[in-house]
């Protein structure tokens, strides 16, 4: 298992909310996100901010999935009618990994009971990691902690880097 | 977070069962459900039955979704060839709340490992939340308790009284 | 709930693997499964092989679930390219049973948190339950042995062996 993230690794923090967009909010989650995953060794990162619109974000994830190997997006995964970012991830993955959303939640419990609310998804398109945490600061920070020590190994598979495919290429001429 | 129903609120407990339609057994699980929101303050609760038809059962949903923000459904959630209420509710919801199915399952866990069995699913219908309970008592009740102080809040986000909304609409002009 | 499986129990272990089917690897978790399987009490059990290609998978698990009550395969459960048995077995499911997968995974973050990372699905084709388990032995046994106790009541359920059917039964005339 990876103890690091590969040197190779471009991420991209979105913050997905109206009123930030608008400049009405200060976007306090994207800098919350930003820092932990330089912290954890990502030099590499970049951020945007698109409001709550299902055709924007998934147009902005899908050129970002061009460039960067990790898309981490904060906001719009509760329950109001405006929250559309798990839509919108939904749309322009290939698959979801289940497990992932599953552990935020689980661990996001041991803080609020009303982490069970939060509708995030988290999906691959082709090689790209596409990670939804929620919007309020707190929420993002623990969910984003919850799965960081897996996402290492989880952007080496989706990236061939792994000593099982080492040995593959070995053994099969 | 809310510590209580809005008095707006008005439930619904449907129990989906052939033998509780047809009356050859007794509802223990939807009286037993309907004391449970009782007891949590709402005091607009109506019951209804029917069998374990999937268009039956969607249909009931569509209407209830009209007049109800809460419906609460008993039965129909295992593995039997007549078990659809899980079906039926994914065709009359826009959206699936992983995240409420999976702490019922949890909680239930503690219980019986046969709480892993159940398929029940939570979602929304416009601004309608529907929850699916298993069939017996002990586990319907236990699956609701699981959820039971999260629904407040998730009602007031899809009914749109949240601080947020306020502080949103003082701020946006 | 049924203390053990019933002796009508068929059971197919498909090992899904490019190396293990090309014979450059030894398959080693197929042997762990039989080996759970029959100290479980499941005397007819058969076993496959296949590569990991969607098509090839999909067609071998419906062929064997027209014999087989209960097909358990391993491998291809992860996210590189190659890994496909998810959307294989999602293919010819009717029904996906959530509680199931997200048990073997909350065993297995006791033994490691890259568990969070299978994609392994649990599902229902007819009367067959299908169950995926990850490829590397430790992983596919903890996932099996988090699930085993309930596979006897599940199976009974799916092929209407039920104390509840008999009740219906004899009270519906």
């Amino acid at each position: 298992m990876s103890t690091g993230f590969s040197p190779e690794t471009k991420a991209l923090v979105l913050t997905v909310s109206d009123r930030c967009f608008q400049g009405t909010q200060k976007d306090l989650s994207g800098p919350a996100v930003l820092d932990l995953l330089e912290r954890a060794g990502i030099a590499a990162i970049e951020r945007g901010i698109v409001p709550d619109e299902v055709e924007t974000i998934s147009k902005a994830l899908q050129k970002a999935a061009e460039g960067a190997n990790l898309i981490v997006t904060t906001g719009g995964t509760g329950l109001t009618a405006r929250d559309v970012t798990p839509e919108a991830t939904r749309l322009v993955c290939d698959r979801i990994i289940e497990g992932l959303a599953e552990r935020m939640r689980a661990e996001g419990a041991k803080q609020t009971p009303l982490a069970a609310l939060s509708r995030a998804v988290c999906g691959t398109r082709g090689s790209t990691l596409i990670v939804n945490l929620p919007g309020s600061p707190a929420g993002a920070q623990s969910s984003l902690e919850a799965i960081l020590p897996l996402l290492p190994h989880a952007l080496d598979l989706l990236n061939g880097r792994t000593a099982h495919d080492h040995t593959q290429a070995s053994q099969v001429k």
